[in-house]
């Protein structure tokens, strides 16, 4: 692996893009050098707030010295916005949800391979060391044979969240900006993809989807079941069932602490072990370390989350809103 | 309401017929006569162990002092066995499921009718404490709107049920045994019956459902969502959330406990409130009450479960093992 600096540029001024600046800053390999937004006077604060240089998108991707640009706009704009930046010959690390739908994806990665750069899915969960410890640990049989995942994750959202999250022209719905963090976390953990899908929705004023459920059978026989909301705080909560135990993750999305339940095939719990992992304040700083490697090992995707995965979850999503009969405005 | 002594004869002497005989003898307005059973000897043991007539079927169903039959056979036998003690005009409390499906369980109302007879389903849950005020709470508002209901109930099946539970000859299987009690809670705090089902079912060795999951959608737009499994230790749990606050009951099939978390709308629980009620060990006490009360009352069903009610939930499970394909080698 070469030990040379990633350069990162960022299009969108927002909550999320400051997040990705900061982990960048904080990551020895990586130095952040630019950002851009279609509001001049947002490309400046931000500049200032990181010390680095403000513009507007094509200043920023006609630079020579950038390798790689996160795009975090509104869900809306992440298909013209990262195919700008390909077409730019610049890697792409692109906020979730990776595109609106599949065939958008489908674009993308096909320009990427045209391309020859590197194309991900910021789904920044999936690098946190819980999550990873976690996968090893259920691979190599925690819990005996795994049997079914229930996963909870609703909430409020917060007011500067709400608006965008939403309004369908934005591409808002809690599926897509919510429901997929335990769809991702499911896929993950089972290391294959759903074969048999089948869910349901209620919808708010604005008409996208606030609150789902989600049902998945896995080639392996596991079920997967989903509650989701983004109007509505429940009980964070992951339950992964096995033939010899379960494991409760209570902050399943983002936390760094769980407890394994061993009961051997029977229905008492013999003995529970808690784990709680150390991790960055800044979550974002381990897919920061990954786009990194990746840069510098010369690898397109990643492993961790490679292309195919990202697109059979934009498959996935496309296929619960066509049985919901729900449509973006713009689709 | 009359203060008559209800008398009680048992068909069946399995381990559930000794949990009701020993509630019936607890109750002061009722008084157990008789038992009877296929197997001679289970009739003699039984009879001797409450202090009471043991004999065959027809023998306890030709006296003319016994006023209600409760049926306690197993599922493949409920049918034929309730439909004989209301051939021989006798009121009966029928234990859950019902019967095997709908189209049975309307035979027997029908009959009922005809012979001017009650007619329940032992669906005891509903009669406890806890369930009762929970409901009363609830429609008083307790979690704001009604939103969403999380149902998890699985345990591994002790050796001395999992012979018969897992028997497709005896009308096996999660969903008739286990799945019907987060079922009828749902229908029963909510006081309505869902119009939209979605489900997925896993089978094990002997051909029945022994994991399960259902999604229903009640006409106010209230979703369900519950976890079962026959061959799985999952958490007990019954999340209950609302706009204003959530309930969580973990031993929501027969406990006595339950914590009501106050949030306001928003993210953070702002109080949270312990209901523990005082119950009677033997949770059938209850039920035998009701039939108790709706006999000296001349009632015909019990509001509490009305015919309506048992019938919708045959229809909601033979919806389910439609969509799986799951017929009983009988029907």
């Amino acid at each position: 692996m070469s030990t040379e600096v990633i350069r990162w540029g960022i299009l969108g001024a927002g909550i999320i893009a400051h997040k990705l600046a900061s982990a960048v800053q904080q990551h020895d390999g990586s130095e952040l050098l630019a950002v851009a937004s279609r509001t001049p006077a947002k490309a400046t604060e931000f500049a200032a707030e990181f010390g680095i240089d403000g513009s507007d998108y094509d200043t920023l991707l006609k630079r020579s010295d950038i390798d790689v640009v996160y795009v975090a706009t509104t869900h809306n704009f992440h298909f013209d916005n990262a195919r700008l930046a390909l077409q730019h010959g610049k890697s792409v690390l692109l906020e979730k949800p990776f595109t609106v739908n599949a065939a958008q994806a489908q674009q993308l990665i096909d320009l990427a391979r045209e391309q020859g750069v590197f194309l991900m899915e910021a789904i920044w969960t999936r690098f946190l060391p819980a999550q990873a410890q976690l996968k090893e640990q259920l691979d190599s049989g925690l819990v005996g044979d795994l049997r079914q995942l229930n996963i909870n994750f609703g909430a409020f959202v917060p007011p500067h969240y709400e608006t965008r999250l939403k309004d369908p022209n934005l591409a808002g719905g809690v599926t897509l900006d919510m429901g997929i963090y335990p769809l991702t976390f499911a896929n993950f953990l089972l290391g294959e993809r759903p074969v048999d899908v089948q869910s349901m929705a209620e919808f708010g004023a604005t008409g996208v989807d606030e609150w789902a459920n989600y049902l998945l059978r896995y080639p392996s026989g596991v079920m997967v079941n989903i509650s989701t909301s983004c109007s509505l705080k429940m009980k964070p909560e992951a339950l992964i069932y096995g033939s010899q135990g379960y494991v409760e993750f209570p902050e399943f999305q983002q936390g760094n602490r769980y407890v394994h339940h061993r009961h051997d095939g029977g229905n008492e719990v013999l003995a529970s072990d808690t784990y709680e992992l150390q991790r960055h304040d800044n979550g974002f700083v381990y897919q920061v370390e990954e786009v990194a490697r990746c840069l510098a090992a010369g690898e397109l995707e990643s492993p961790v989350i490679p292309l195919a995965e990202t697109l059979s979850m934009m498959q996935l999503m496309d296929s619960m809103r066509a049985d919901w009969g729900f449509r973006y405005p713009f689709e």
